[in-house]
């Protein structure tokens, strides 16, 4: 049977470009038979990285069914997979994220678990010499991985090893980075085509501090400003979306990518006191607050999280 | 603070011989501060081991306390470690067996999980190149492990990759591998010092199947007519510890380890249910059953588990 590879729900570029770079690895170099999915729409920046190196979009499963093969990569969390997923035969798990638990396995199985910024940077040093094979559009899809999780390393959760690697890359592709990047962020920074709650929904982690559950929301951006003019449709819209999904709070943060800061919005009490206790800052009288230095939810945002 | 590196509870070879590869590996190799402990008293095998290559017991602890930080190997099962494991600040976990789910980290750390036989084998790969600076006690703790758990080489668990790494060592120690195995296997079949009690949980882990909970046992020996010598006192012990443990029933297999055969100790029509609905076996009218070709609890024993 077809072993899936595939991500977490609401596709970033890692989510969507890490499952293409497995499944071309397990079938051309492993001589396997994988094909990579999504379990939804790609991200603006993952569709136009498909666009740039000219990959089709896989295709999107909402379901597994039972004894599946499957590669899950880029999370360990069963929140972020299919319902069912511990009924598949999960046959590997590559990740980069803190162990959540739940997930379970019938045997042993290789799980390849990295403190680095990226996916695709633990698949390039797990596929080692064999990425002699490896073609432009693998080694695009890995370059294009690795800037869009390290926010071309500026994110503090980028390591030494996810820089050595996208700069070989990039050099092999003759890429200029800066370049590219500012590509993938500008893509990334169009959201006219997404609703408020899409918005507030498209980058998130459910987190519960000091009795409260949160989803944690983060709008990676190089034009701050057109996220921040919707603002307040983004503030009226969070409480729906809150009763919703059954946390308490919306938090959103928009984070300004080129300028290294984030600006939190502040629709209520329980959000500004969130923000002065996470964050040792003020909030003054208006509905924002702006964080310099804070661009990482894993590094920044979540471990300090108070109420 | 000392990073401490313990392996499961009930300790035997592998989870004796790994902590102590890693922590050489941590303080020689990568300039660390690192210490390997005992969750228990290590099995006759393992005490064998450490003589053998003239090593100090690691001492043994109970608890861990809250932000200790902590390299968990050859096991992901919380139930076999200690209770506040989550509390402690676990950096990394080397282990072969199937994700059981239950164990958290605060933040994204190194986790290597492969299907292979035995701990050691992982983690001479992980060490590369660097195993040309380890010292010969390395390297025979790394050899003892994997001959252990692969019995050597007769377990269905065992790889090309235990197989050739166990055979590089030896051949750099100028150790024979069968002579070498038949110690480590005389000194796992001495179990005079133990009391029937103490046999049923040496090497013993729970299974829950059709609505019981089982504690399945098992007795890697060269000697079974010494185990079977005691297998009246055995079954008589069996319904203490099972209530003491809160299991429905002790399951105990006397693993051959020269002649590929388990015999099951068959006390009531419990066990005689389970051996012949999980081993296609008919029992007899006696209190055991041979079951030919039976040696890993892994791949033998708990996949075919049935009530």
């Amino acid at each position: 049977m077809t072993t899936l590879v595939f991500g977490h729900k609401s596709p970033d570029t890692d989510s969507t470009g890490s499952p293409i770079i497995w499944a071309w690895y397990l079938n051309e170099v492993k001589g396997g038979d994988a094909e990579a999915v999504l379990l939804g729409e790609p991200n603006t920046e993952a569709a136009f990285m498909l666009d740039k190196w000219t990959l089709p979009k896989p295709r999107i499963i909402d379901a597994v069914e039972a004894g599946q093969p499957v590669v899950i990569v880029d999370t360990n969390n069963p929140a972020e997979l299919p319902a069912a997923i511990n009924d598949a035969d999960i046959t590997a798990i590559i990740d980069h994220h803190k162990l959540v638990g739940g997930l379970e396995t019938k045997g042993p199985i290789d799980i390849r678990i990295e403190p680095v910024a990226c996916t695709a940077t633990i698949m390039y040093k797990m596929i080692g010499k064999d990425m002699a094979q490896a073609p432009a559009w693998v080694k695009g899809t890995m370059l294009s991985c690795i800037l869009s999780d390290t926010l071309e390393f500026r994110s503090p959760t980028t390591t030494q090893e996810d820089r050595a690697i996208a700069e070989a890359l990039a050099q092999e592709l003759d890429v200029a980075i800066p370049a590219y990047a500012a590509e993938m962020f500008a893509a990334k920074s169009d959201v006219s085509a997404f609703s408020d709650a899409e918005l507030l929904r498209m980058d998130s982690k459910e987190y519960e501090v000091g009795g409260k559950k949160f989803r944690v929301s983060v709008l990676e951006t190089t034009s701050p400003e057109t996220v921040l003019s919707r603002k307040d449709s983004l503030m009226a819209t969070m409480p729906a979306v809150a009763e919703e999904d059954g946390v308490d709070q919306v938090l959103l943060f928009i984070v300004d990518i080129l300028n290294e800061e984030s600006t939190m919005l502040l629709p209520n009490d329980l959000t500004r006191q969130v923000a002065e206790k996470s964050f040792a800052t003020v909030c003054g009288d208006g509905d924002t607050v702006v964080l310099p230095g804070v661009v990482s939810r894993k590094k920044q945002i979540i471990p300090n999280l108070a109420v």
